[in-house]
C-alpha cells in the first residue's frame, strides 16, 4: 500500500502553525509497514485542493487528510472528497449528537454552520467519531482506494488516528513493524554505534538503528512481525545483546527521560537527597521536582551563586574559596557534603562551574563544571568540559550529574 | 511571484525529524510578501524528486529547496536543479576551501565525496557560502525561474536564508511585510482580543491580529510597506495605541520572554533577589539564572520541599505551618520576607502550593498556589488556582510570579 499525507489549511502555508501532524502521521505509517513517499501542504482553496487531491490519488492508494473538516465554508476537505468518490453525503445523527456534547461542554450554542460537521457519506464510508473537538474523521474505500480524512488539531488527530484509523490500517496489513528503543547516557552517538556495529550490520530482523535525539544517544531496535508478541521474541535477545555490550551506560527502554528514571531510583530505593546548585541554577532541582510523589525523598535544593551563600547555606569554608576558587572540585565537594549535612540526607549533589558567555579564564575556561557527589558517608568529585552556549553547557551539566547519580543507584547500592 | 518549498529527505517521509525549515520558511515568504502555494516533502529519490521540481515549476516561479545537499550519492536536489536549468556544474575554488575549514574545525579528513558539495553552476548561479557545514547553498535564475536550495540542518538553513536568499528576495519585492509583536501577561487571547476589538477592525495597514503561544497572548501588527522605516512609520502609532489600551498587561516587544525581561529589570535596577521554592521546584531561579550576568543580583534560591527546610532555611514558623498549612498565604509571606531576609536581597519571592496530581483536597484543590513578594520591608501574598497537570501548574505559577515582579519592578520603583 502506497500512501500520501495531505496537510490542508492556509495557516501551515503562512507559517502560522509547525506541521507537527505530519511527522506524527509519517511515523505511524512507517512502523505499520505503509510506504510513504510524499507529503503535501495545500491552503484552503477549492481547486488547489481538488487538484493536489486527485493528483495524490494519482500514484497512491491511500491518501490521509489533515484539516479542511471545521464549520465554515473554507473548510472543504470533505466536500472535495465525496466528488472524487462520486458520493453522496447524508446528515449522520450520532454525529449531530456528539457535536452537540462538545458545545454543552464549552457551554455554548451549536451554530447552525456545524450541522454540516455532521454530513457523512451515504455509502463506503466509516466515520471516526471525535471525542475531542466537533469535527468527526472520516474513512472512504471505493475502488483500491483509501482516504482517511482526519481533523487539524494535534489533540484531535492522535487519539482519532490510534484508536480508531490504525487498526482500519493495521488489518489490512499482513506485517507491521513494532520498535523498541534504548536510551544511552554519556557516550556519543557515533562512539555509540562504533561500540555496536558488528551486530548493527549482523542484524536484518530486527534491524538496529543508531541516533541522536536532543543530546542523548539512542538506539532503534525494529521488528517487523505478524504481532506484538512474534516483535518481542525477536528483539528481546537483540535488546539482551546491545545493553551487555553497552553495560551501564544504556539507562533505559521507551519513551522516558534522565529525571524521570534518577526520581524514580530514589523513590524505589526511598534515598532522601538535597541538591546545591551554582551555574545549573536550580535546573537538577526543578527536574527531579516534576515527578509526582518526589516530595517523599527531596529533602532541599540550594541555588548559591554567590561565595557567600556557599558559605552560609552549605558550609563551603572560605579557606577553600580563597585557596582554589568557587569553580574548583574542593568547592564542588564541601557543597554535597554540605547540602547533605545541612539537610540531614543521605544523598548531596553539587554543581559549580562556568556556564558563559563570560566568567572564563586560560584555566578555567567556559564550560569548566565540577559536579561533587556525596552518598552515605562518601564524598567524591569530577570535572567535566561542556561545549555550547549558557543553556546548553547548564543542560549538560544537569545531565551529567542526574547520570553519575543514576549509576550510584543503580550499580552501587 | 509564486512560491513552492520543496523539501527533500527520506528521514522527513519517515517521521524521524519534524519538518521545522518549512515553518520558518513560510514564515518569512509571508513577511516578504511572495505568496506560497504548496509545500511539499519528498524522499531521497532520484525520480521521484524530478518528477516533483518539474512539477512544481509548472505552477511556481521560485522553488525552495532544502536538503538533499549532502556528499552522498544519495544527495541529488543540485543534480536535479542544474538538469532541468540545463546547466553545468564546476568546481569552486573558495567553496571547496569552506568545506576544508569545517573539516579542519572537527578535527577530521576530508574525503573525496565531499569534494562533490564544492562544484556549482558554472552560469547563472549565485553560490551561499556555508559557515555551518559542509554544503553551500546555491540560487539558480534562468528564463523567470528561481530555485534557492538550501541544504538541511535548520541551524545551516536559517543563517543561510537570513542573510544570503531574503536579501536576494527582497531585492526582488516591491513591498515587504514587516511584523512587532506585543506580548501580553496575565490576560487570556480571547479577553485581549475584546479588549482590543475596535482596534483590530478599525486597522487596514498595518493590520492587528491576536494569537497565542505558549501560555502566553500576543498581538501580532503587520505592515505592508517599502522598507523598515516606512513599516516603524505606520505600526509605532498602532502599537501606541495597543499599550495604553492594554496598560501594564503588555511586558514586552519582540522576541524575548518572561524571565528575560524580569532578569534584565532586575539588573539594570540592581535589584538584589533571594528566590524560596516550594511547589514550584527551582524552576523561578533556573530561569533566572539563564540570563548571563544575574549572578550581579542573584544572591540565592532555595527549594524547600519539606517543612523541616521552610522553618530551618526560611525561618517559617511552626506556629504557622500548624494553623495554616504548608499551602497558605501565610507561609507564602513567611517564607518571601524568609529568604529575603536571610540572603539579605532587597527583593524575595516564593511559592507554594499543591501542583498534582495528589495532595490536593477539598479546601486546598490541586492547582492551588500562593505566590509571596517582599519587596524593600514590604510583604504580600496574592491566592491563583491554575487549570491543568502538575507541569502546567509549575509553569503558570512561575509565569505568575515573574509577571508579578515584573509589574513591581516596572511601575513601582
Amino acid at each position: 500500500m502506497r500512501a500520501e499525507i495531505l496537510s490542508v489549511g492556509t495557516e501551515l502555508l503562512l507559517g502560522d502553525i509547525l506541521n507537527t501532524n505530519a511527522q506524527y502521521l509519517a511515523k505511524e505509517l512507517a512502523a505499520l509497514g505503509i510506504e510513504l513517499y510524499y507529503q503535501t501542504v495545500v491552503g484552503d482553496n477549492p481547486k488547489r485542493l481538488e487538484e493536489t487531491l486527485y493528483h495524490a490519488f494519482s500514484r497512491a492508494d491511500l491518501v490521509i487528510t489533515t484539516g479542511g473538516l471545521g464549520p465554515t465554508d473554507d473548510d472543504l476537505t470533505k466536500e472535495t472528497a465525496v466528488k472524487y468518490f462520486d458520493e453522496p453525503l447524508v446528515l449522520d445523527e450520532k454525529a449531530l449528537e456528539q457535536i452537540q456534547v462538545i458545545f454543552d461542554r464549552m457551554g455554548k450554542e451549536m451554530t447552525e454552520n456545524n450541522r454540516k460537521q455532521a454530513f457523512v457519506p451515504e455509502n463506503n464510508g466509516v466515520v471516526m467519531y471525535n471525542a475531542n473537538g466537533t469535527a468527526p474523521g472520516i474513512i472512504i474505500e471505493k475502488d483500491g482506494k483509501i482516504i482517511i480524512m482526519l481533523p487539524g488539531p494535534p489533540k484531535e488527530v492522535v487519539p482519532m488516528f490510534e484508536n480508531q484509523a490504525k487498526p482500519f490500517l493495521a488489518r489490512k496489513q499482513e506485517y507491521t513493524f513494532i520498535s523498541r528503543v534504548l536510551r544511552v547516557a554519556s557516550v556519543g552517538e557515533s562512539a555509540m554505534e562504533a561500540m555496536v556495529k558488528d551486530l548493527i550490520d549482523a542484524q536484518i530482523n530486527p534491524t538496529i538503528a543508531p541516533y541522536a535525539k536532543d543530546g542523548e544517544a539512542l538506539l532503534r531496535i525494529t521488528a517487523k512481525a505478524k504481532d506484538e508478541a512474534e516483535a518481542n521474541r525477536l528483539i528481546d535477545p537483540v535488546a539482551t545483546a546491545l545493553k551487555e555490550r553497552l553495560g551501564k551506560s544504556v539507562y533505559a527502554e521507551g519513551e522516558t527521560n534522565m529525571e524521570t528514571e534518577v526520581a524514580k531510583l530514589l523513590v524505589a530505593q526511598k534515598k532522601t537527597i538535597a541538591v546545591a546548585e551554582s551555574c545549573t541554577g536550580g535546573e537538577i532541582s526543578s527536574q527531579l521536582v516534576r515527578f509526582p510523589g518526589i516530595s517523599e525523598v527531596f529533602l532541599e535544593g540550594c541555588v548559591t551563586y554567590s561565595n557567600e551563600a556557599k558559605m552560609k547555606s552549605l558550609g563551603v569554608s572560605e579557606e577553600t574559596l580563597a585557596k582554589f576558587g568557587a569553580v574548583s572540585k574542593e568547592t564542588a565537594i564541601e557543597m554535597a557534603e554540605g547540602i547533605a549535612k545541612a539537610a540531614g540526607a543521605q544523598i548531596g549533589i553539587a554543581t559549580t562551574g562556568i556556564a558563559g558567555p563570560d566568567g572564563g579564564s586560560k584555566d578555567k575556561p567556559v564550560g569548566l563544571v565540577y559536579i561533587g557527589l556525596y552518598n552515605n558517608g562518601i564524598v567524591e568529585a569530577k570535572e567535566f568540559h561542556f561545549a555550547g552556549n549558557r543553556n546548553k553547557v547548564r543542560e549538560r551539566a544537569t545531565f551529567q550529574a542526574l547520570d553519575w547519580l543514576r549509576r550510584k543507584l543503580q550499580y552501587e547500592k
